[in-house]
């Protein structure tokens, strides 16, 4: 895969956050490669609460790591 | 998005509560961005009792970052 | 709300976990607002045994946040 | 509830683990305060391997705890 | 239980990795004390992909304690 | 097992995050030891919206532990 996570720093806690929301989705992009599947799935759990409450889930543990990485933006 | 994360900074454990809380809601929102679906699936979720207690942990989760963001606020 | 949480010291161990459980639920009561509704679920999730698990987790986690707080009250 | 955790100081990391069980069932009996139905609903999960994975799971968060309050045991 | 937890330290990373399987058996084990029992519910999650995740999940979660333990073998 | 984790060191974040895949999908290969039921098992959960978030969380667990051991890659 080509170059995608050259560093863990980032100016703002909201570009950390949007940081989080790339890890978690690269995640599910290691294991189901197609693009194209995973944009066929889309509407099956972006329309399912508990779906979005899971992808929610993923994204704070990586934000748990990035703010880490950051020193919390203090 | 516009801004809506500047710091992780808060005055008392109880903002932080609460920013861990809008921080758990951001994580759905980025992922389904049309807020009249997010308000149709509230229902479904708020009357499912494995529902709030699946996203009661990731504010928990997001709480364990805020808290040491902020020193535990000792 | 009115102020609940002014601080996570808290004096011995099991007062955290005590503290942890009112994160836990609080959690809860902030997405579902009506303290009727959360009686009426309570009997759905106290009677089964993978809701009373994750549960547990979520003060799990909670308590992992309070004891961090209080130095593992050593 | 009488007290039942003075300290998160074990002698050995096994003690620890135990300790660890401890917290976890802790969370489920201050959900389900019943000795009785915590008993009846015994059977239904440790025959699933599901639910045995999700208790091994909140087991495991809080020996992280546990384990840190005691330095590893190193 | 006999003694099976003397310490967290390994000499390598895999070692720690598997002192982590060990540790998410454990909490198994513990809950359902019957090894009969758990032979039997094998086949039932060693076949179910989401199964093999959450199994997975326990221990990534208790090879963060192993890793931490171990100054991550630095 | 032949010799696969030998150090968390990484050069870059990218590496330090596939090596997190890496150790998710190894403890899957440690309680499904064939690799022929894993990959009969994979169309299942790579076209489940909810099972690719679910082995996505387990990256996440791990990336944290990845990070931690290389310092944020600071």
């Amino acid at each position: 895969m080509a170059d995608w996570l050259t560093s863990l720093q980032t100016e703002t806690p909201q570009q950390g956050f949007e940081l989080a929301l790339l890890l978690a989705r690269k995640g599910v992009a290691y294991t189901q490669t197609s693009a194209e599947v995973r944009e066929r799935l889309r509407p099956e759990y972006a329309e399912n609460a508990d779906s979005l409450t899971m992808a929610s889930q993923v994204v704070a543990i990586h934000f748990q790591t990035v703010a880490a990485a950051n020193g919390y933006w203090r």
